[in-house]
């Protein structure tokens, strides 16, 4: 886990101002959960890798001694959206559109843009089956990364159900799929030999992983539209109903920019039990991982609600996001701005009662302005402010002091004026301007 | 604990969004730290009492069935600051000014405006001791609460040595000190005569008993600024430059618009025991507790860096603030906001791509925009809109998407008219900034 420096702060706040400002533009609205949930709601969501990743709080006072755990905190943000769904239903509007950006841990081990605490920023909405809901989750998640200055992403796309239908049609039992899943999500890693291999480590039979790998590698060769078109004929009626709603999604998103982002891709599986259809996830090329994904999961407010809720949903991982600014160079310049915009400097702490009421008037016209808190030698103060890349010095003297005047010094071009105080403000304030 | 539904999110980042802008003017920059710390960093930081309030973490892995706990939930923003100094110390720049505004935990009983997750709006300077960082520190949160719109708030001062000068002067045993605060912190809850009373249940003989009470009572009574005056002449050392202290930090404050809202107050103790300085709490007439409190601390930073760094600082309850502000209904109109300003509608499911291409057109000109996602019959779209508060539909009819225009409807006014797609955007936004 990680602390934030100001410059990692302001580099974290730029990224994530973006993507509300796009969620909201998309009529999607901020919720925010607790940290720390009832460790029953958390456990059994997510398989049973993610169960031991769970990090469980001891009970508090005279149980503590027992050494039991009641409490959790938040593996994702999916599973308290559905407790939340579920707990205040009659106060949330039908079609529920949230955003939500908070951390969320896991004693995983950490790795490159992999950490114990880490921000996820997600955006669901709940109460459709419309492929609405996915069009615009695509379009909503491909504009924040193109606001960020990404134009080089992939959203690939898959379903759930035509993963099913296509293991069916393998001959691969149910209580089998999860296995060849886990496989088949891994072709981008380990190639289709790794894939084929790790089918037979599974217990796939080979006439099984012959027909996978058939349809794998002629999914991959090029055109999903007419491949998609063309398995649609073997599969079973869920299958059929998947390959349609995936047209569907895309049919909606018509010429738009987020059409061209979109790929087919029937190796994607994604590593959670929730998901029920439509599956995708974000990949750049220089990022081994994915940026983000998401999913349909249309049954799990039902296990906190009893009734079936249709849900949609798009994590995108802020780590991740500025792990690969970061390397690129995608932050603009104002993410590494100095602290304050003008320092004061006085030359006797008598004086300092003048430095506070000169520093009250500069922040009025909108300046951030740093007091210098002791009376050190004038040259001493200079090169502070200089050190912090703070761009003027205000000097306050006996003669400014007596004048109500300020010299103005600006320390990278080593120039100086005095002028009124109060007029100290706009004039740097358009000096700053001109410099952008 | 408690979720935030949107309006909450919305109110409570209005209210962060004021401090951090004054906090920026201030010259204070961002920093954040991990929910979770070593357990070791925090206990034994805040006395007996609060080590009972931190949330412990189970250990991991094998060693969960220990019942161990080595991690621990923050209980506070000023020691993971500490940590953090002494940590980073040659990253940070020898003033260190930060904000931080993070949720902390304690397994607290929870009260009114009291809660077990929290969140902190702390402010620090660290690396000096003169009094222009009390000074700056009232100065700034002042202007948060002024900004917020408080008229009546008043932040009460004190100092820890001034304090101990008093009880010595007393004839109270430095051991008995901590328990004469408490009970003289409790003046405002239970009265003079509730304080006389504590103090006896606490071991304190009746002489000092007296004496005690003859300053509370002398001190409460008015003008402070001659009280501790004629204080001055009887304290030792450390009481007599405790009271220069004050007087500099108020004298700092000139007749600017904080030192009208600064009272000595002498019963003021704060519960925490890292303070060493002067000690500062904010209050308003109509909420018990305080809205925020600081003060110096200038030994906690050597706990870990075995070498003393100067640190003074205030945190703010942003709870407490928005329980007054809302019971007050502080709250500008926006943060009550609709989740979007206009709603797309049509009557086929066929038309949907158009309505995302009207979307995105509409998204391009800053609006907030819903697509409908089902072709449900028109009225219970509309009706759907008018429920949520969203202000206007746009509807797409088959004459609309052959001419590539819109229909606009105001739905409170039941006014509508058509024009061109590419005008929309642009009409509603008029209308939007006219109703203000």
């Amino acid at each position: 886990m990680r602390d934030f420096l100001p410059e990692d702060v302001r580099r974290r706040e730029h990224v994530i101002g973006v993507i509300k400002r796009v969620y909201e533009r998309y009529g999607f609205e901020p919720l925010e959960t607790p940290a720390v949930e009832n460790l029953d709601t958390l456990m059994g969501k997510y398989g049973e890798e993610s169960n031991q990743l769970i990090f469980k709080i001891l009970k508090r006072g005279e149980h503590e001694a027992s050494g039991q755990a009641d409490l959790a905190l938040r593996y994702d943000l999916t599973v308290p959206l559905a407790r939340v769904v579920a707990q205040y239903q009659s106060r949330l509007p039908r079609l529920f559109k949230r955003y939500q950006i908070q951390p969320v841990w896991r004693a995983d081990r950490p790795a490159r843009g992999r950490f114990r605490e880490f921000y996820q920023c997600d955006v669901d909405a709940l109460g459709s089956t419309s492929p609405v809901v996915e069009a615009e989750l695509c379009a909503a998640v491909a504009e924040v990364l193109t606001e960020l200055g990404f134009t080089d992403f992939v959203i690939r796309l898959n379903h759930r159900q035509l993963l099913t239908s296509l293991l069916n049609l393998a001959g691969i039992a149910a209580e089998k799929h999860a296995e060849a899943l886990v496989a088949i999500d891994k072709r981008d890693k380990i190639g289709p030999d790794g894939v084929v291999r790790e089918l037979a480590e599974r217990g796939i039979e080979e006439r099984s992983r012959t027909q996978v790998m058939a349809w794998l590698e002629s999914a991959a060769g090029g055109d999903w539209g007419s491949w998609l078109g063309g398995q649609a004929s073997d599969l079973d009626d869920a299958g059929r109903a998947a390959v349609a709603n995936l047209q569907q999604i895309i049919g909606l998103l018509g010429d738009g920019p987020t059409r061209a982002r979109l790929r087919i891709d029937p190796t994607l599986a994604r590593g959670l039990s929730y998901y029920t259809g439509a599956i995708m996830e974000i990949n750049v090329p220089d990022l081994a991982g994915s940026l983000g994904g998401g999913g349909r999961y249309d049954n799990l407010v039902g296990l906190f609600l009893g009734q079936s809720v249709p849900a949609c949903g798009f994590s995108l991982g802020l780590e991740r996001i500025l792990v690969v600014m970061g390397e690129r160079g995608m932050f603009p310049r104002g993410s590494a701005a100095p602290s304050a915009d003008v320092m004061t400097v006085v030359f006797d702490a008598a004086d300092l009662p003048h430095a506070l009421r000169l520093a009250a008037l500069l922040r009025r016209s909108g300046l951030r302005v740093l007091v210098y808190p002791d009376p050190d030698k004038i040259g001493k103060q200079i090169k502070y402010a200089d050190s912090l890349g703070i761009p003027f010095a205000a000097i306050l003297g006996g003669d400014e002091i007596a004048a109500g005047t300020v010299t103005v010094k600006d320390l990278a071009a080593q120039t100086q004026r005095t002028c009124d105080q109060a007029a100290a403000g706009g004039a740097i304030l358009e000096e700053l301007a001109h410099r952008g």
